[in-house]
């Protein structure tokens, strides 16, 4: 089970000018072969199917950890989408049917718009949609552990050159984050490697070959420590990740560490209403009333409970 | 962002007789169209992708709570092929490459062997991966939930016929659980539809026609009220889902309830090792001893700190 | 535009024993490369997409008339899987949930049962979709009808062979009947291209080169000359295909025939209900007693006014 | 069966200044799993698959009606597209081979140039073709008529979108006829499901909420009464519509009507060859001149016997 | 370019007992996602990429040669397969329309009768074909050998599995052919990434766990060396593979060897026709006459000049 | 078994200005459906499952000939992308992470630069890859062979299209080069069904029809009489192709030949480093210094032994 916090684990930038172009790029880390849904689905799944989990404990605890982190991860892409989309369909006087997409036309990636309120979607740059044969597991503890090397390296790789691809500062707010996070996430499946076989993988760091610290937007992470730390995203569950996640980073030498409890994480903006696609609706301000009315009803405040960056 | 707590929404019967043909019928409410990972990531974007949350809270914090519980359902369903598929592979002296997978030669999912460790896919039944055609986010909400609705349904449907088509005890403990949950969320979304429009979409329960008190293992959850129970599976947030479900049950006509916290769950079973399929290693005793070795290393207590149901 | 006639173009035996098995393998000749779905699609496109109709207009007409006969073609598979299919789901006391399915469990296509209700899918025999990649238009004309010879020949081979795999009497009625309307529009793609080219390609006849009046079922067929027939599918257009279809057939040297309309047809079997997978309810009775008061309000007499062969 | 005739629903305007871009994004109401073929072919399955028709006349009725406009509706989206290509590839002395698509690189969907003959195809905006996996077809009428309500309303949307994203003369022409009839549609569906369950949909109009009188190109149209009239296409089948489609239209109160015939249509216009992708060739007049001795050797008219509407 | 040698890099028995089902399992070292033709195309795109090759010339060499080795294997692969085929499709009289696939009817792939005349297909062991997903080229030299150690560990994965599911004599042969020679390239990967980075992944050997010399049907390959040997599959190219290919085997310590050109190989057996599926034809003799006079027409012996096991 | 040859089957001039949107149409000739990776694929599907080859060793023979040629197709098409890629990624100091990318953000295909190192991939120009379902292999001999000629008949059609698309000297040279080869295979496959069956396909020619001597970059390949020769691409095996490629070109009237080995073939460019991209390394130099080190240690020459053109 998961419970579910609204929270993001970074902050993001506010919309500022829109870029379909750069959002359509940014898809290929939430839909890509090597993005965030991959990254999710394949931890999750080999945490499920994880046989004889009390012999190998701290494996699991491991792997079922890195998955709830990665829950995080699509949604910062998707938060980072939205926010690259907004403004994109200007309504003149806000209302009558016009030509309000004109402008995208030919730009981005058509779905965006189309299927979508401006918003993200499960497909990668190409526009096709993520699919479950992105998944690897084996079962073989061994195995899996090595294609999850291969798949953070192939991660990092796109994270990389969708970094130097689009400039916006939501998509560079989101890749500076990732590449530290997903760094971290390499070590750990490096090192769980090495304490099953022997084999020294920290030698094949950084993998691409570009130190993360070279990357401006990663600094204040890193001076946070946030390349060194594996938060354990459970009140109770996966304590026995520190057995594997520990020792020397491999290319800076400092001592990983394990973080006992989740991070605080950044309240999200609450993107406004794009009714040139009906995204919450073509008159988002009846849909408004009726909330307020319905929330007046059942005695909640006033103001909404919700915690937003922009409130 | 989430955190994780390693326990079942319901308890499900440890393996008995494998049934490999029966697992992959279930593969359908893990990857169809209408299987868990639908319902899961179809909530999930949607709440990624809502505009103006604060306007229209209720609805948001309903579609992003309602999310949340389906994470718990493709773990129960992983959890079900898991449990069918034990058993599968007999080894005859437990080691020497011989003909373990001969009986399932034709049998079933083939992946659930070839590719898996005798464990579950983002797959269907005809053996095809899930995909992000599934997911419908279209940000309009009157749309989003229309679409919610119809999902549920077809969800039930693809539950009944599950429950039809597999007897093993698992799968029964499974589809009698989901849809008493699913059942809560059909009139979940009927309910918000209404309280935006007016329509009256309770007229359609049940759909399909057949009631759920009619199915034995659905009764002991119905019992527990579980079919009028939202749970709220978050510590501070969507708090607002009180605003939306509310009123009487469309079929019973007791009162929906707000339960206020996630409930508390069953611990699962720890699977045994499958070494025909190396799940999670040929000599699973080896991973066992390093495993061990690293937790005592760690300062670990010599049990595993893990909680399972059959320690 | 169409108008749709309801009636079958040949006659269908009423459901024997059900061949979920057969059913399975029927699929091909429906959602394959080479099945109905991709004949009338690709002929649809084809004549949608014919750029300068006026100085083609026999090859035009030739295209667009034989994709309407097609259409007949999908609806005589789907016909013959529901066939097959029903008594498929036995239930014991009509309605209780039980095990109705534990039957079909590993026969044939799950999605007949799952998905369907004991229906048709645009699927193949391996349980993929129909896609659009199998639709040929490249609005050359030479080009398209090569394609169409060749797309032909494929659709007998597999119409062949599933005759030879599957001897349920609605899949004979069916091969028997497909066999001899696909040899004639073979002839009539391969006339085209002599007409427009010279190349005989009559001497590639029969191809696969089993000759048609080798199987039983199709001897009926040929002894009504239905071997020799193109039916005008249009009250008033394609009267151009007498431009093109004409001259001996090349296997028989008799003369082809344009008929100057669409065949009478048959009345379809109007299948039963199988309420265990809800088809068209888990209780059909209470659908049929709302349509006999609609269309009691609306002044339609007591019988109902549909055609079917089993009234 | 069908009988097919060769008119189009609704007047297109003649080809004017290419718009390959916008053909792209056209094709999203074509190939879309909310476009034309999704609801031509969901239609025609449920209808093919409807059991105990007899006992539900009425619903099996509207259903195969339906679907038989939707024929009109592919003709009509492709007809557009390729008015739109029409011009795209200038020729400069007609023949040589030259760089004719050089402008069209990297504009739209280069399948409309490589692939096809400036011709249009079953594939979305993202160049992904249409698959069977759109078709929802599950037997239960209840689910079977819910699914269409919720396609014709994502339909919809679609059309709208394309509506504000595209204006070009003959996507203008197109989206606003198809706004009007879809709406048609949703209107059927949402009354079919009041009859059966007494659920009163028609508080969810208009879904997108913006009203269809809101668009000019709609207006036309809508004075005709089209957005209150079904017609039944079918010279003496389906005539049991009327026992359900009846009563007030739901925005604006007057009597939805149904018309015994087939609408009268008008003729398509006959779009020019486009040497430079060889439709239908690259000597276009050498076909013509092969066609005219055709014509002549079977005794047909000198003028083409095609009626278009730019003779 | 390549020059192609019509001979069989391992010796196959003749067809036995057929294995329909054996051989859709089979399928999966085909087309699966770590099958042959994933092996093949992936370290074939990789050379065709290779940027800076003089500079890198001992990888490049490395991955080109291995590319060549490959095209062998999914020869192997579907040699196994049309033998297990071979005699799936009795006909009594040997001509006659009859009912000569019912007994593979609901057995094995379908499309290996209905698709191909009992031949190999693309696809995998669910029926899907491959696809071009699977290849990965990122043109970074340390990632691309990363995956490939990957690809090959997941691909010695599936030939274990394979073996225990089949115990046809040809899969046998087939499987412990391709578990010695892809152990070889697996070594090679390693090696590569430790020349490279220094770290030493022959730690992970065997992986999966099982060494290769406990499967009986490696032992003559491993008795002739074949486990250590990397054979230069070009007449003049790829000479660098040596300053790679070098040191002790992971397991045995024995010195690897790069041997300077290609096996002799094998000659293949001639498959039967198999004429109810028309492979070559329904009535092969006659395909035989006309080859006869052709090759009589151009001089050749009359004695076929193809090599083949069971001339 | 093959043995590959480090030449390309014509010469490439090196990279000049970059063209991603040339690139990504060109695509369409490596993974579209009658890309170069559909004919090599085809043709060694057929090659492989050919069954009684000593009876009609002259068909086997060609088929499995043309196979091999292919091979040196992908690889042209490969070469050509690649040059049409190479700098489109500037780096302004060659190092620091910038935004090297940004220019080509919305050009072209984004896995060019994403998912590869500015590096072919096995796609169409729409981003879809290459899948099985474009292999035609029914073991029918006229069957394959009408399939055959359909094939290159769609793939000369996709080749004068992209000719005319994209004016890159590179694409002219691969386009120029391989209209005239695939015309040979074209006249191959025809030939071959006309020895069979009498049926003369060659008045279908050319197909489309513009004939290749009309294209510029054809006219130096022809005057090599490269229209005119079959290459046997093996050293000992196909000897029969004599017996089915002879006689006179049907559109010059001059002699077949067979030319009785592999062309010479060209020394492929060896294309730059892309350091932007990590291809193959962000610091291709180190790479180069350990290859340097490695082959020194094996003894070989300093100068790497690989034969480039721009050594």
């Amino acid at each position: 089970m998961i419970v579910r916090i609204d929270r993001l684990q970074t902050e993001l930038p506010p919309p500022s000018d829109p870029d379909p172009a750069g959002a359509a790029a940014v898809q290929e880390l939430m839909g890509g072969r090597f993005g965030e849904m991959s990254t999710l689905m394949n931890y999750t799944f080999q945490s499920f199917n994880f046989r004889n989990r009390q012999g190998a404990r701290p494996f699991y605890d491991l792997i079922a950890n890195i998955a709830a982190e990665e829950f995080g991860h699509i949604e910062l892409v998707a938060a980072t989408i939205n926010t690259m989309l907004t403004g994109a369909s200007p309504t003149d006087d806000g209302k009558a049917p016009s030509a309000s997409l004109a402008k995208v036309k030919g730009v981005g990636n058509p779905h965006h718009f189309l299927a979508g309120g401006q918003g993200a979607l499960p497909q990668d740059s190409n526009g096709r949609p993520w699919n479950g044969d992105y998944v690897f597991s084996s079962g073989d503890l061994v195995e899996d552990l090595t294609h999850n090397f291969f798949l953070e390296t192939g991660a990092r790789n796109n994270k990389l050159k969708v970094y130097e691809m689009v400039e916006h500062p939501a998509a560079r707010a989101l890749t500076g984050f990732l590449l530290v996070r997903g760094g971290v996430h390499q070590i750990a499946y490096a090192r769980a490697l090495e304490r099953l076989t022997g084999a020294d993988l920290t030698k094949l760091f950084p993998a691409p070959r570009i130190p993360t610290e070279k990357i401006p937007e990663c600094k204040p992470h890193i001076d946070q420590g946030l390349h060194l730390k594996l938060f354990r995203f459970s009140p109770e569950d996966y304590r026995e990740i520190v057995a594997v996640f520990n020792g020397p980073h491999p290319e800076t030498g400092e001592e990983l560490e394990v973080v006992d409890e989740a991070p605080e994480g950044f309240a999200p903006n609450d993107l406004p209403s794009q009714p040139a696609v009906f995204a919450p609706d073509y008159a988002p301000e009846e849909i408004a009333e009726i909330a307020a009315r319905l929330r007046d009803e059942a005695g909640l405040p006033k103001k909404p409970t919700g915690v937003v960056a922009n409130a």
